[in-house]
């Protein structure tokens, strides 16, 4: 999960605009960006994702134009 | 989305433990908890729930004995 801060007031529109230039780069990663939420009252958005290491998505998300350092190892799930 | 702290170290099934209690009580709020990530290594969870406000959610986190104050609401998404 990757957070992402400064998007206030962003659109749905423009997120999408956003995961599709990770949809378009990751595959060279080997990762793939899942799902985005966003918060557009705070900026924040949530990214999950999947690839062979946190640094690789990371370096997708830098690519694409919206960097982060925050993002966060998920090994454990429950449903 | 909402963000905890502090379970550094936790294993898979104290998250479980933690996500069926807010199972068990989450119908009393409208709300429901549908997904739960933990990084045991930052000690953060990441759960994803829907619900009628975002205060549903953080109400039955606190009766299940996980209060958090950190929690966004997510009307954008996309995949």
């Amino acid at each position: 999960m990757d957070v992402h801060s400064g998007f206030i007031g962003a659109t749905e529109d423009q997120l999408r605009a956003a995961h599709e230039r990770d949809l378009a780069i990751e595959a060279a990663e080997g990762a793939h960006v899942e799902r985005a939420w966003l918060d557009p009252d705070s900026g924040k958005v949530f990214c999950l994702s999947s690839g062979p290491s946190k640094e690789a998505v990371l370096r997708v998300h830098e690519k694409a134009g919206h960097p982060t350092t925050e993002s966060y190892e998920l090994p454990v799930e429950v449903e």
